[in-house]
């Protein structure tokens, strides 16, 4: 197996993929805490490019971007996959993870703006939910993305089922409304029943305290 | 091999990175001329989603998102390969090809703006170059991002060796300096020389008079 670090911070919804993904395949990791306001020389000689966060550590070699990882854990460790085995399932996996990178960003521009600004957010994120509702789960009775067990379509789209309510409530503004939604809403609830995700999650008073300060500055500085 | 048909219009960059990768494949294809303009029911069917070309349609499931496509191809015809079989080479070509998805809007940019806001996107866009040059390539003494052979992040950069000198001569502006990125300028030749890439570009003088117009056509609706 080699020597696996993860370099991660615990709010980090891109963190926990990886995390999820680690679990899921039983593998032991070292994890290392990043302070993201004090980067250490490590993170940013592992990710000159991006100086971010995650960042895989295998047998010395780093590797970045969380879906980048989880396509590096699902070639190195085969068992429990994490993508379907068929070229066109496959590709249709990847179609609605490429559309969660692209799109999802909408959910954080909700959280750091207000006004107008968080209007048109607003807007990009109910039609990014309603692309999800209408065609990623479509008229199916799946249970998860990934069918019965969960994938990495289903990991992708864990901020959705977790960071988003928090981003909702220290925002003031409902975006997944079960009526609209109610597909999604489903896949909520089936998700945070995994267990391997149910007891890998942030704590949501920590989460709640910590984006609340964090939207606080963020507008501050806007000013 | 079965039935293959590919969804595209002769000017976009993305289309041509399914091309490319088919010829090099060895894949026979049927060519479906798609009308931006007015696009049509077959388009709107297989991609409801972004509505967008290339689409690759094998045994009549359709496969959308250029890169996406290129990973089908990949897994469905192994023959001459586009990725390392190496995990961690593999991460490494995706973390470029996930570069320039991300970043390489910075072009489009460039070209549909004008004044200050394409003052933006003229920073923006060498930024990106910059990185290229100092990071993808490095101070390796590789021919191509592949080695001595084409890969897929040669196929995912390849609108930096036709598409963006079109554009620098259509918007007045010059980016990729040869001076300032000597490594990437020697790319752009060696990429060219590749003999599917040079038998399989849209005619430069064509290219010049459609990007010229649409450019006139993107600044007057911004009016």
């Amino acid at each position: 197996m080699g020597e696996v670090k993860l370099l991660g911070t615990w709010p980090s919804p891109f963190y926990y993929r990886v995390v999820w993904a680690l679990k899921l395949k039983g593998i032991a990791y070292e994890f290392i805490e990043e302070d993201l306001g004090n980067k250490s020389p490590l993170l940013l000689q592992y990710n000159p490019v991006h100086k971010k966060i995650p960042v895989l550590v295998h047998n010395g070699k780093p590797i970045c971007e969380s879906m980048i990882i989880l396509e590096y854990i699902e070639q190195v460790w085969p068992q429990n996959p994490l993508l379907p085995s068929d070229p066109y399932e496959r590709a249709i996996a990847r179609f609605w993870i490429k559309f969660t990178e692209d799109k999802s960003l909408a959910i954080w521009m909700v959280f750091g703006t207000k006004g107008e600004e968080q209007e048109k957010a607003v807007k990009d994120c109910l039609e990014m939910l309603k692309t999800i509702e209408e065609h990623a789960l479509g008229d199916s009775q799946k249970k998860l993305f990934g069918g019965d067990e969960i994938n990495m379509v289903d990991i992708a789209f864990g901020q959705l089922a977790y960071w988003l309510q928090c981003i909702e409530q220290v925002s003031g503004v409902k975006l997944l409304e079960a009526s609209k939604f109610p597909r999604l809403q489903t896949w909520v609830e089936n998700f945070k029943q995994v267990p391997i995700i149910k007891q890998n999650l942030p704590d949501r008073d920590e989460m709640l305290a910590f984006f609340k300060t964090r939207r606080e500055m963020r507008l501050a500085a806007a000013k």
